[in-house]
């Protein structure tokens, strides 16, 4: 996706050969009108699919679901990262481990808002080790749900999430896909396959 | 607004006489449609404010905070609940006590985003007691901004929260307000005023 790119080149920082910071746009301050591209994006990658449901992680996933569940004429449900007080009947949970943040985290959705007749599109800001994925995928599948695919914002292609994902069979979308951020520079893996092609 | 107050009627559940859940719609599974009238109505009621940003809180602000932004045209800022790795130098923050969750928080947002320059729009999905939007006016003042208004989604105009940011002379758009819970029934400010009007 373009015009995805094009905004990391502009304004993401690459903090070292695995952190790229890219909190002016998505994760902290968020681009509208590039959340509102890249829902129509999602949706036109999975508009035949037959998607009841959209699920994200709260909270960076929550803008690009919104405009996902927009598009495709669907709810989105966001897990929740711990138990509040108003929601702890009938949950379905899962347990994360964050690199970043170097923790563990139970996520956690209502049995009432996924169920076995739903066919659900999880979707992501960013994939990596593919930790908070694979435990999005483990909620929809104790919901006895099926997972119909899984759309990601930003996939650091250099690790292994996306291909733990695709060894399960599930169609996994990532409208950027950065083969490596060594020397402070994000490199495409789009722009290593072209240059090949050109070269 | 009606279609709110309608969706409230018809899916919200009363679980005390200071609960309301709307987890089927609002905070947990999100109705896109829904937040596409609700952001429709706060662009509206600010359109002429000069507004540069919308300020929220992670997580259930988000939604209705990326459709306002996207009529208006401008960024939205998500503030944290607290800090993560990538998001540690030049941060403003402020302490938020939640009574739902009987703990604090620190809130924060990093200085790049809201300076001086900036007119904004603080958006939540609740306001009670107003602990969460008086932090989040903390943070616009911190910043030096300017703090034009308050939206909110659903005000629980028997607590003081209204009160306490109306006292300070903001204008503050509740797009629900509910007079109270009842009896196990959500009675609207609107339906008390508009009985006394025609009795």
């Amino acid at each position: 996706m373009e015009l995805l790119q094009e905004k990391i080149k502009q304004n993401g920082k690459v903090l070292s050969e695995n952190v790229l910071k890219v909190d002016s746009f998505l994760n902290h301050q968020v681009d509208p009108i590039l959340m509102q591209a890249i829902g129509d994006e999602f949706a036109d990658r999975f508009r035949d699919c037959g998607i009841t449901k959209v699920l994200t992680l709260e909270s960076s996933g929550i803008a690009p679901s919104m405009m996902t569940a927009l598009n495709l004429g669907v709810p989105f449900v966001f897990a929740r990262k711990r138990k509040s007080l108003t929601l702890v009947n009938d949950l379905i949970t899962s347990e994360v481990y964050s690199f970043t943040k170097q923790e563990t985290n139970t996520i956690a959705i209502s049995k009432e808002f996924i169920g076995p007749s739903d066919r659900v599109l999880i979707i992501d800001d960013f994939l990596a080790n593919g930790e908070a994925a694979l435990g999005l995928l483990d909620l929809v599948q104790k919901a006895e749900a099926e997972a119909v695919g899984v759309g990601i914002v930003i996939e650091k292609s250099f690790q292994d999430g996306g291909k733990k994902l695709r060894n399960q069979g599930i169609q996994v979308e990532s409208l950027a896909q950065i083969r490596s951020l060594q020397a402070g520079r994000v490199q495409f893996l789009e722009e290593v396959q072209h240059e090949t092609t050109t070269a």
